[in-house]
């Protein structure tokens, strides 16, 4: 088992009817908010009207942010930065999925410094200080709720890079489990594998194979987010269900998961974001293509013991081509892509996404050759 | 699932050669501290000198508080007090295992309270402000490093009473796993018994059976333990074993273990905080007669399904009086008594016992009759 630190300050407010509680935490660091969110579904589950109440009650004056795309673009996250400082807003405050909260934050680090806020994910400059945000969690996915990372996608390069900051933790972030109650079958299945990978990530990248509590806790959320994701798809009123899934995913990224590993490659992540910054695809679709091809990859250089341990323990199989196969099968099941082609993703682009994986991968420092990568993508076509 | 609120603000530092990194973080909150350690373990496995060694460098200077007990006692924890305000101590540094922290924290509340500190466990008054706090743990077991609560026992009353605070979250708790290395076995054991009953005392006491991610979390920290013990105890040295059941304990009571559960009832605590201020016995070795009596009691009041789940996941068996015998089996075997007759508790005290009980729980809000908890002492003969 590896050192490690941990701390993770974000104050979760979880259950029913908990986001009427959010004007008063955020009453606590200010008076003007900068609102972060989407193309409008929270103005169909009432999301919105429970969020400007609240902060209405608590006297607190909002500016609108809204027009967050799904993978979150440079040139709306630079508006947002002027639009905070014209009106002189003191907070932000996000509302909705992991887009609105990652673009949130990149907004309220990019108030806080005086120069251009892509220097952050460029690597010119790090984040030292952000002005202070709360989340409204409204989809279960990402795990940006509860920790202090953030990706944008700059559309002029065409690359997705991510940052991160201590400052970068919410204050406070609301999970209503309630307000996933509408969300779409996709949604939820892209969520759930999203969700899954960052297990996935830590999991099977460790430096470590002799860290029993992680790996324990690793298991428990994946066999968790399956269990709930099964439920949640026969019957999507199934409350339990739906708060099981949210507090697994915010947990499947909030730092537990990979404590004691040594280090965290995220390599499946860096090539699903090359496969959405060059294609606009769901993160969570990226990330079903992306896995099972890289678990093929992954036995044939590292051997079948890490899949096999967690093939046993989430999907109750013996052999690491069985844990591949259960994790393709469970993918297909809920209704997420397996296959570059599922996604209409030409074999022949394989070259040119390698280009754009390299470039963040030495970004990320991850030691793969192109060839590599290539071969992952061709297992994936 | 119910609803929740979680915050865990105290940043862990794990792993090999870490205490160095005390007085750099203790540095950032005062420049006087007062040590609290206990009957000098420390001295002899090199803790202390690491923690000297520390502090001189940051430039901090130390007024020792030693000679806490194993059941931390308030007219120590008085005296504590009063050193930390004539030397005019700005922060407080525990070392040891939940007893000095426990005593640490009481101590840290008391100073920065103009009455006694018994005022906080007798109901009497709230903890609103308290020194910052640092920790080294060196025993794994009660969780006090990363949470806000603590128990003193005051000698005069012979009442073993808790009090919490958000105060009382140590700014920084730092948990070298080497430092356990040469725990002795019966340590080994009552702080495996002592961390799993934090996580059977949520599960076994939740209001709500349908919590998909507690559930599982629960199941992944006991099996965690569990198999760490049986390392520790087949090899001493065995590092990861030790690092395992470190980061176990802590988060078995750090708040993670409950979440959803619409509450805690503590009661299996309850009965043994009776014991250990009646007899003086450690902690854990109370708990391990506890559990299995109140497992009987639970069974005949609440039926089978909770326990066969938790016997399923954690032990491999398959019915509730399977679990009950691989819960005393496995104490049995780590070392830890089973009957109150193995810590020469003679049965014709049960009464007494139970009398101590009554005014705990009424004060902790746990609804059993006195005829209830003598019927578990009973069984626990």
């Amino acid at each position: 088992m590896q050192n490690f630190t941990f701390h993770n300050p974000t104050r979760i407010i979880f259950g029913k009817g908990t986001i009427a509680k959010l004007g008063a935490e955020a009453s606590r660091a200010g008076k003007k908010a900068l609102l972060v969110y989407g193309g409008g579904s929270i103005k169909k589950n009432g999301v919105y009207d429970a969020v400007s109440a609240s902060l209405a009650a608590a006297g607190i004056t909002v500016i609108e942010h809204a027009g967050v795309k799904p993978n979150p673009v440079l040139s709306h996250a630079r508006e947002g930065v002027k639009k905070a400082g014209e009106n002189g807003c003191d907070i932000v405050i996000a509302a909705g999925g992991g887009s609105a909260i990652d673009e949130a934050k990149a907004i309220a680090a990019g108030a806080a410094y005086s120069g251009d806020l892509w220097d952050f994910f460029s690597g010119k400059a790090g984040i030292k200080d952000a002005l202070p945000l709360f989340t409204v969690l409204t989809i279960p996915a990402t795990g940006s709720e509860m920790n202090s990372g953030c990706v944008i996608t700059n559309e002029a390069t065409k690359e997705k890079f991510s940052a991160m900051g201590s400052a970068l933790f919410p204050r406070v972030s609301i999970l209503d489990p309630e307000t996933t109650m509408t969300l779409p079958a996709t949604q939820v299945a892209y969520g759930a594998v999203d969700a899954l990978s960052h297990l996935i990530e830590g999991y099977f990248s460790t430096t470590d194979r002799d860290v029993i509590v992680t790996d324990e806790i690793t298991h428990a959320l994946a066999r968790s987010i399956i269990a709930s994701t099964e439920r949640i798809l026969k019957d999507p009123r199934d409350y339990n269900a739906r708060a099981s899934m949210m507090w697994s995913a915010t947990m499947a990224l909030n730092g537990l998961q990979s404590l004691g590993y040594g280090g965290t490659s995220f390599i499946n992540h860096a090539i699903e974001h090359s496969l959405s910054a060059l294609y606009d695809i769901a993160h969570g679709a990226g990330l079903a293509i992306v896995i099972p091809a890289w678990f093929k990859h992954h036995l044939r250089k590292d051997g079948p013991a890490r899949l096999e341990k967690f093939g046993a323990a989430v999907f109750g199989v013996r052999t690491a081509e069985e844990t591949i196969a259960a994790f393709e099968a469970w993918s297909g099941k809920i209704g997420a892509p397996t296959r570059l082609s599922d996604a209409d993703i030409p074999a022949r682009d394989i070259p040119k996404i390698a280009e754009n994986v390299m470039g963040l991968i030495s970004k990320w420092g991850i030691d793969y050759t192109r060839t590599e990568i290539e071969s992952i993508l061709n297992k994936a076509a």
